[in-house]
């Protein structure tokens, strides 16, 4: 019982660590970036709050589950921003040394379970992978239109690559939530976008 | 729909605002206060870990919902520090204020349901509030202990205080949790309490 809790609680102080990763997303004020601990609750709550936008087969509780824990391996591998210039290759491999580590640190059985729910997540293949991946794709954009541009402006990105690198995932899990946004986000980028040489 | 989505956007939006209120306990390094929103991701995450500790009767799941919206309220009326001095009456007023206008950014028959969970929890009384009042007092001791004091050196507390603030809601919830820690703490005490006059 001891042993177990101390490998619980180890865990959990090592997990306090991602509240110092930061990503390239601002917060909502634009006053300084987003770190990875708030990401991951600001997902877990867009999951909750857009469950009766779930796809058919969709368990709520288990994308929330798998949100709270999808970011973790950045307290190793750090944040790849999505508009970025990344070695996806190196990103994995990193990603899956640090999931060694990290879930390692915890009970065996526990730490098996949930390394397994954080492989699923990365695979985004599951009906629940899918639907976690979209929220955690389409959360960035919120932060990025209420903050003015944020990542958008850093990475010079231009609506039509918004369109191919977040649309599809967004589109797999939140079709009526990215139907939604395509009037925003045309109007911003057309207003503040990278200009036409 | 689109009036629907419209109003969780507004309050997915509102609820960024959590990652700027400060609490009176530092993050695991002592870098800096912890966050509301960061630690609101930190708690659902012990209930994931916790969860076979569980009293029986607890769903784990309606737990980490709860811990997910359980500090939304402090968008409005700031965080209480639990061994600062306070007027507990005005507190709660100002909490209930806040949840007047949060929720009501949602739609309205959801805004009413995650309204219910939140006086759920602030009543302490069902199994699943009880559990999670459990962890929400109990994370703030680890994240103390791992800063090497945070809110127990700036308000002075001794190891009575703390087992008399803390104690019983933590031993409700999680009492093997609160024994194993029973060490631990009193060593801390015995050697960077405040010393008696």
């Amino acid at each position: 019982m001891s042993d177990k809790i101390t490998a619980q609680i180890a865990f959990l102080n090592e997990a306090d660590r991602l509240k110092e990763v930061l990503r390239a997303t601002p917060i909502g004020s634009g006053a300084r970036p987003e770190n990875t601990g708030e990401h991951s609750w600001h997902v877990a709550l867009f999951a909750l709050v857009f469950a009766d936008e779930a796809p058919a087969g969709v368990s709520v509780d288990r994308v929330i589950r798998m949100l709270l824990i999808h970011d973790l391996v950045e307290i190793d591998a750090g944040d790849t921003p999505i508009h970025g210039d990344i070695d996806e290759v190196a990103q994995a491999a990193a990603e899956h040394k640090a999931a060694d580590r990290i879930f390692a640190l915890l009970p065996a059985q526990q730490g098996v379970a949930l390394r397994a729910l954080w492989e699923e997540f990365e695979a985004a293949e599951s009906p629940d992978a899918v639907f976690a991946k979209s929220i955690d794709r389409v959360q960035p954009v919120l932060q990025n239109l209420a903050s003015g541009g944020g990542s958008w402006r850093d990475y010079n990105v231009t609506y039509d690559q918004l369109e191919a690198r977040i649309g599809p995932k967004v589109r797999k899990g939140l079709p009526a939530l990215w139907d939604h946004l395509t009037g925003p986000l045309s109007a911003w980028f057309a207003k503040h976008g990278p200009k036409s040489p």
